[in-house]
């Protein structure tokens, strides 16, 4: 059994710790928050052993009724691993503290790349993290790049991926970030640092991106081009991608034009936390012009990196291959076809 | 001096009619409202002569204490062309009115292009509506991509386009439209309307176009890639787009990073109502990657389709050039770049 500690229980730390307990091969060794909050609060409840993050932060948790079992420092040492959800650039300072302890983390994709010593997505390099120390999981944008390119990448072959990403504002919890009623180029210059971060992934892969951010806190929504090496049918390319575990190709008859109808699809199906592992691609905007690919997806940028999370772990411990590793990640979180209450877009394609 | 009636004295007519009522060879010969609102007391407070869209109306304006000189009909009699700037699919309606009057009339890019003789755009088919009875001015989008791709097309050469319009969930005043926080594929297929639209100005381009609406009421923003016939130097395709009267390159200096910024420029300077009738196109985002051009612009809804108008005025009584028309257009309204305040976007590039 891995003991995965997770320093930062946060948005993406509280949702990797979840996912390690409820696999079959791993558990929680602690998490670690900076403050007595209410995250604090769901960690305890959570039954998670409880770490603050220094000596000073110790008092505060406890004069907040919360008992710590010591600092990250100790929950280090009683870890096999650990997921180091902190916020970009934080990671990095934490490393030498892990490389002290000789444990291995996994980073998260805000970190520059050089932190680790590769950059993981579970579809399309699991093998880079063989044996792997120090391993990053790449950011939801990329993640959701990554596995959608993979497949097209293996069956038809990519010449160029040009992208628009529009990304969402914040986070439902990030009450202080915009914009409001606007929409911002993010950046302003050509190409956005997406593109770059992909080729983390794919290193031959010529990709350009642009990004602009929008109003809204749910999920992001890519705008993508793939401009292929073959003529494929647009009918084979949806068949290829829905055949994709982390894939959910929306079909036209579930009336989902929206991200919030997204959101609401998962909550009723009841997902923890509302949250959407995979990518959602509109089955109507799949659409092959000569060799140009196009379609939108939207990808939840709380949740699609957790899966990601667990399977960088068995990478790094050669726990299981990418295909054994990925089909258990995905049965432990009910992320299966047959495992949750999506429908069959090829049914409505039949129509 | 060219009498000009404005059917429909809403968000693009009273633009319309107070652009015209600015030029020195053309006048307003009445405006039309449904009911008596605000637009209406504006249209009386301005000055133009006022009239009911139909007998039943006539007395709602006289209760409401608005004197009216009649209804459409009489306008049409009074004017030598008419605006038709009713909401979409509206202006074909009102097409046999004007027919039975003998009356030329433009029409908005709501409308289908089949409701004119040619689709008009001033900087890349002027001519096309010489001497033409009915033109249709294309959509704001359309008409922003057109006034981009013109001098893209005639310097370099243009092999394919692929933009992504992010779309405005609605104007200011239509309080009664979403989305509020979500983004949303719309249409949901590709390509959207947008690009078959474009081709009623440049019948053999091949564009692709996808749209999307978010929660913002400013103004529209692309992101644009067209690819090349030829491999030009960014600098060099940024000194051509702003040798361009009616695209604003935004300079890096100006600090303008958003749609809010550029319409309060546009505040600041005295424009009408806060209008920006020229593309914004951030010269920062001008990219070349071999023969792939990229660039973020920003569309002004309610305002770039208004001086094109005036233009296809001139155009279908043959009062002038393209060049002298787009001239005399644009030093009416203030939109020179010596007569307005708005910065010289080389001196930053050689900052």
């Amino acid at each position: 059994m891995l003991q995965v500690g997770v320093n930062g229980y946060g948005t993406i730390g509280k949702r990797v710790a979840d996912a390690v307990r409820a696999q079959p091969d791993m558990t929680i060794a602690g998490v670690t928050k900076t403050s007595p909050d209410f995250a604090a609060e769901g960690a305890r409840t959570a039954g998670y052993p409880l770490y603050a993050c220094d000596e000073e932060s110790v008092d505060e948790f406890h004069a907040a009724g919360l008992a710590v079992d010591g600092t990250v420092g100790d929950m280090v040492d009683a870890s096999d691993v650990v997921v180091d959800a902190t916020p970009g650039g934080v990671g990095a300072e934490y490393r030498p503290l892990y490389e002290a302890r000789d444990t291995p983390a996994v980073f998260q994709g805000a970190e520059a790349p050089d932190v680790a010593e590769t950059s993981f997505n579970a579809r399309a390099n699991f093998d880079d993290a063989r044996d792997a120390d120090y391993v990053r999981v790449v950011s939801c944008n990329t993640t959701g790049l990554s596995r959608l390119l993979a497949p097209l990448a293996e069956t038809y072959g990519i010449e160029k991926v040009r992208t628009t990403l529009v990304r969402r504002g914040g986070d439902p919890t990030q009450s202080d970030r915009g914009p409001i009623n606007d929409i911002l180029p993010d950046p302003v210059e050509v190409p956005s640092h997406h593109g770059p971060d992909v080729q983390t992934i794919f290193p031959d892969l010529s990709i350009d991106t642009l990004g602009l951010t929008v109003p809204a806190t749910l999920m992001h929504l890519h705008s993508v081009n793939v401009t292929l090496e073959s003529t494929p049918d647009s009918r084979d390319v949806c068949d290829l991608l829905d055949a994709e575990s982390r894939l959910f190709v929306v079909p036209e008859r579930s009336g989902i034009g929206s991200c919030g109808q997204l959101r609401e699809y998962a909550r009723d199906a009841g997902r923890p936390r509302g949250d959407v592992w995979e990518n959602c691609v509109w089955g109507e905007s799949i659409t092959v012009e000569e060799r140009d690919f196009y379609c939108f997806q939207a990808i939840h940028q709380e949740a699609d990196v957790v899966p990601e999370n667990v399977d960088a772990l068995r990478a790094m411990f050669d726990m299981a291959d990418a295909e054994e590793s990925v089909a258990r990640t995905n049965a432990a979180l009910g992320l299966e076809r047959d495992g949750d209450a999506r429908p069959d877009p090829r049914v409505a394609a039949d129509d």
